[in-house]
């Protein structure tokens, strides 16, 4: 291990360099916002995060627009709140291999300070949220997956993911983005401890990332150093949480190859992704008429989906998004698990029968294709003794299988569906896609993050 | 492992039980407050933290007093800044066998919050710097030694004493003070990667983890949930940071015993405490007239002195903290190792000249003898061929040598003096030893808190 990190943060400081040059990086960053922006508006009103609202009210004064209010506040609250609002539906994107919710941080981070530069252009954001992902995603591969068992990736490692695009919104020379990193990295964070009590921790999580990644970022642009080595260093963040440090990947083809935001996935549902693989399984034999001669149902998975998603009796939506027992239930009988699916807990009449049905089992044969794959397969033994079988190797939203263009269309309108109209919608969701001809952020953002008061 | 979180909430949501029936208890805290307040006023101009005031500035509103500023402010930047006046300067207190600052983060949030109360009284508040105090360091113990080998306790530990003291201050009950643990704790975080570069990330841990208790505390007022068992879980802070947790250490005679402020240390130099038996131990032979005959000088100490107080070339005041060297060469020199010595770095003249016939050897015989007690040797040879030695146990502050009453009260002026009249300093420390005259806590603390702005 050597200088890492100062590449890391020569490759974002070089705002130069055109990341454009490979195809469809672009379309995909311009997705990304769009998918974020929606999740952040869609998941501002969530009860379980207005405990945090609460709290930052009458705080706040600033620039910053938070979603599901119509105030400003500043940076740090602004980063804070819509980190956490775009996290607590678990409709946010994610990248396999580096076990993180890659965007949630990162674009909390950038829009939280892009709002403070009326000069901003569209460009440099696009290449903000590029450059953050790219930095959260190659930590989070560095640590994983031994990482994963103790901590929550996305607030890990997403905190230098949003250290990292917030440097480029403030145009951070190379020095000043190496200090932001190591005093994001020196504060990243985040036990999974909190999920077994159901417990709400976790947007928690994103939004103190993105607060540390801004935090950070206005430091070292005022002057304040931090470590330079704070992912490699002898007591830095690669050796103290993570059993089988990877630092060769921090830096592999680092600006030589397509930038990592060409590889996540994009979820579908509402739930815990280690829940998909199955949910689409179900999907595919889906035959709610015919329930009452199910005589069992077993899914099988990896073993990281078990520990994370294994939930075996979930009592509140927090606990129900954790378990693929309750969220397969929720498919086969409402052929959908989206952000309302959860209202119904406890669970009652024909989704209990169904998930009292299921069993989990590991598959080794699984264990052994994750995380470049994320598979999932589901035996329904019927009452006759005759048997349904299917497999899911890339669930919907992969990049096998991806959630892009129309369907991520499709994905924004269900989500958003009830809190704006129609035409609303469609005219943020197009103008998404119109970057190029609209150079001043300002101009294109206000297309983009509609209204939809929370209060 | 079974439920030492809670029963450490217990003990802090318990406000009836009465701390002060253990002799010293009362006026330990008092005294805990004082040496803090000169810590935090003399700390808050200092120019290595200006960046992190520079930033705040334009955001902060609110009731909280932030020292060296005559505005107040927000309670998290109140939180966040105070912390780090507190500890810049390295003359706040410690606790041997936690490996921890125990005031810093645990004041500065428990005032943060006691300015948006005006009933508050000062029993109350000094009850919460105990409980803040007795849990830092419970959780400093229960994950050290091995944690401190990659984790500054006090940004970790720091942020679960700071939780504590915010929920007494808020007056939250057991479930309520459960979950704000468990969301500080979560956050719990602080690399020592940042010391390798002599960066300024140091109080900046501080403040984070004053913060983190701060927003814990608010958001947990607020309903919102967090881990139950955030210390002793499967997923939790023993497990993940620390090779060898002591759970039993968490509650061990907890509230049968007489709380753990009263094993504090104070300081007396403003380097890092593994730096004093060896100053002690030069100030007892010193004989600067004598410097051209000194042929060496051999500094015998333990081994985490050398890892974390070993920088062998000091370049910035921040590396010369840590350095036993310069700061005995400082000491045999000037006969004071203050807040204003290190303005002399680059080293030169006469320190420089003893610096170099300083050597440093690890005693295994003091490896042994750590953490219980901290000690350290100075061995003087002569050009004549002869040999002065002195052996230091217990540096001047630890509980067995104390900085308390008198030896307080001149360490309270020798870092104020400059900065405030000397009748004001007197009164201050007056004041400060009337808490039991004083119920109302907003009167108390209006004696305590002077002026000395910095902008």
């Amino acid at each position: 291990m050597s200088d890492e990190t100062r590449q890391l943060a020569q490759y974002g400081a070089k705002t130069s360099q055109n990341l454009w040059k490979y195809p469809g990086a672009r379309e995909m960053a311009e997705e990304a916002v769009l998918d974020w922006v929606a999740c952040t508006i869609a998941g501002a009103p969530d009860i379980r995060i207005a405990p945090l609202f609460r709290m930052a009210k009458p705080r706040t004064s600033g620039n910053a627009w938070i979603a599901g209010h119509g105030d400003r506040g500043h940076p740090l609250d602004a980063a804070f709140l819509n980190g956490a609002s775009s996290h607590v539906l678990e409709l946010d994107d994610i990248e396999r291999t580096a076990y993180i919710h890659p965007g949630v941080a990162t674009v909390a981070a950038a829009m939280a300070l892009a709002d403070d530069d009326p000069a901003l252009d569209t460009d440099t954001f696009l290449r903000a949220v590029v450059v953050g992902y790219e930095v959260a995603i190659r930590v989070g591969r560095s640590v994983n997956p031994s990482h994963y068992e103790m901590w929550h990736t996305t607030g890990t490692a997403g905190s230098l993911g949003a250290a990292a695009a917030a440097s480029v919104i403030l145009d951070l020379n190379e020095e000043e983005t190496t200090w932001a990193l190591g005093n994001a990295g020196t504060e990243a964070a985040g036990l999974w401890q909190f999920n077994a009590d159901g417990a709400l921790t976790k947007p928690y999580h994103v939004g103190m990332a993105a607060l540390h990644g801004v935090m950070a970022a206005l430091a070292a642009r005022e002057g304040f150093s931090g470590a330079h080595r704070i992912l490699e260093g002898e007591q830095g963040m690669l050796r103290a949480m993570s059993r089988e440090p990877k630092p060769a990947l921090l830096t592999e083809g680092l600006g030589d190859t397509p930038p990592a935001i060409l590889g996540i996935s994009r979820k579908r549902w509402a739930s815990c992704r280690f829940t998909h693989p199955s949910i689409d399984a179900v999907m595919a034999l889906r035959d709610p008429g015919r329930s009452h001669e199910v005589e069992s149902v077993l899914l099988r998975t990896f073993n990281t989906a078990i520990r994370v998603a294994g939930h075996p009796n979930p009592k509140t939506p927090q606990e129900a998004k954790f378990s693929m027992r309750y969220c397969s239930a929720l498919a086969w009988v409402s052929g959908d698990v989206g952000i309302h699916s959860f209202a119904s807990i406890p669970i009652n009449g024909e989704v209990q029968d169904f998930f009292e049905k299921i069993h989990v089992e590991e598959s080794t044969h699984y264990n052994a294709l994750m995380p470049e794959k994320m598979p999932g397969a589901v035996t329904i033994t019927w009452r006759d003794g005759s048997v349904s079988e299917t497999e899911v190797l890339n669930p919907e939203g992969d990049p096998e299988n991806p959630i892009v263009g129309k369907k991520l269309d499709a994905k924004v309108h269900s989500m958003l569906r009830g809190m704006l109209a129609d035409s609303q919608i469609q005219g943020a969701i197009a103008a998404a896609r119109r970057s190029q001809e609209t150079a001043r952020y300002r101009e294109w953002i206000s297309h983009l993050r509609l209204g939809a008061n929370v209060q």
